[in-house]
């Protein structure tokens, strides 16, 4: 079972090998919303994405929604319900590759906007320090992270989704539930590869 | 001249002596907004504030105030003009100490309410980990922050404003600028007792 | 009972309402061993720290001791069990408050040499963005961190030992336990207060 | 001129398309000194690296080396006198790529290992929460950070160095200064990429 957004590359697949110069001009809009071309500039076909999952490690960003109050404290964890692959239906966070010539902060935009839509009204944060770095290993056991797919370097992020919430693409639902609710148990132990430990953490990190 | 928000006490003191259980049915609104009896409650009288200022660390929160735009960027960094218990004109940050029975979250928004009005709508963090922590002393040079008052230990948060501004009490103005303006050196030379050092940190650990 | 260490007056307890000017000359070494005196400087009598603690919150540092590995890595973690001031054993962490005119360093510098002992080489953090910042209140429920006889604001930090421990004073034995041990999940159920909640955080941060 | 440490393919390359299961028994000690076959795990041909610059962001630890004293402050900071490519000689950190099947502390104790030598002692962090992550670009201008070469994104960490500093490779010299010399806005200004920019990061997180 996949644990993370893949690239799922189409016909419209183009930048591989192009020159570093086509990024001149490219802004956070491109990225974010795409330039109607069907993908984001950086996207890799399917080959190139496998042959370098093999080789190295590959940078990400993994994205905690939450929804807080007045005061900032985190009232609620979002969670989405995925189509996997092969047809399953897993739980997991908003997550995804940091493409070529793209920020942090463009990617993080992106697979909120990805999973959530257009109007989620994600608050990114001030600063880019990441509450943890998780370390995604293919071989089961090396970390608490696994994802047989690849090496993946995941950038961890709480960010509040202040506006409506629209499933996009494989995204079935987005679900809510308070951190102190029992619930909240039964959606970490429903995350594979790991991405569980990633709430716990943003919870510890966000003092609940 | 003083380097940070003074209490004020004035003839509503009353709560220095009394019983704990006073606080229980408290709320977060009493300490952002008052309890309509002149000061929120952990105010203490000059007396109290002056002997303990003697005696132990004083914890603060301060707050650089930011605009941020769409990604989460600063694209403005503010600062208050203040009338200073001499007279003066200060430039200064927002701060304030946390009262007794306050919450971190409750004295970051009461402080930002004093200072840039109930409809700043301040967006405060999900974690309430600092990006430093400020030690003031009152003796000059023992640390880059200095406070004649007192020792205070400032907790440092960097919080994007939302609304709009309508600086109260002693607050005349706030003043935003560019991170990267030629004006911002000029801003932060005005800030005294360290405070210029913390708007520098803040930009560092936002990353620009 | 109490969940934090208590400043313990006795005879020599010497420096409340003494002129600032009398730190001027004072060094880290005389808050870590003392003055020669019996307290360092800023201690205070039981008359004035009781008097405080019904006013303000008192500034604490909080300090997870642990022992790493080559690589940085928490192979354990460590906790005290102390005898409490009715007499009955509790286990806790290392926890004291700021003193006056002492900085965080010292602060955490003299509370491991009084609980760890001469020769425990601590190793401090290059920088003091503390893992989380714990809010103790004396109204139980108001948080996760419950302190009968104070509001207390700590600052907590993950600090390696890398000597050897000689418990001191009221610290009867130093345990470490391995932070993947079913012991760790019995110890961090004998803290009370909230104490065990840090530990966790502090795991949580150092990604264990 | 190459702004950060480069993998220098050699004949012993030998891991491009291997199969993952071979890096089950690797241990750290394989990737910090190598397997005797010249080159750690996860090393890449000239062909392979090149190809992948082009097309993905490449995961890098970077290092800010300190002295500290007894209470952890930061008394020196480091810097490398390398020659570059080019045959220049350039000022830079220690830095490196992290590699395929490589964890993060791994990383860091192999690049410094392989500049400073075998007995440089260094401290590592508890937890791996970098102080900043800095986002080098092909670009100039797109960021503060600029790589010819490729898209970096760098985990950035403050490491103390308790031991002796053997320079390695093309390492020429590791040169000490301390955080308020004159001599450090020198040092700073003869790093190219941002890399002083870094440095500048790392004092303002460590406090100084």
């Amino acid at each position: 079972m996949p644990v993370m957004n893949d690239e799922v590359p189409d016909d419209s697949d183009f930048d591989a090998g192009r020159a570093r110069g086509e990024f001149d001009h490219v802004t956070p809009e491109d990225f974010i919303r795409g330039t109607g071309r069907g993908n984001p500039p950086g996207w890799l076909s399917a080959r190139d994405i496998e042959r370098t999952r093999g080789q190295m490690p590959i940078p990400y960003v993994e994205i905690v929604p939450v929804r807080t109050d007045d005061l900032g404290r985190v009232a609620q964890v979002g969670s989405l319900l995925r189509v996997a692959d092969d047809g399953s239906i897993e739980r997991t966070l908003i997550t995804g590759r940091v493409l070529f010539h793209e920020t942090l902060r463009e990617a993080i935009a992106r697979n909120i906007a990805k999973d959530l839509g257009e109007i989620a009204l994600p608050v990114l944060p001030a600063g880019l320090q990441p509450f943890t770095v998780a370390e995604f290993f293919p071989t089961p056991g090396l970390s608490e992270y696994y994802d047989p797919r690849q090496h993946a370097i995941a950038l961890c992020y709480v960010v509040p989704i202040a506006g409506d919430c629209k499933p996009q693409d494989e995204t079935l639902d987005v679900e809510w539930v308070a951190p102190d609710s029992d619930v909240l148990e039964v959606f970490l132990s429903q995350m594979a590869g790991g991405h569980g430990a990633i709430v716990r953490r943003a919870l510890a990190w966000a003092g609940q």
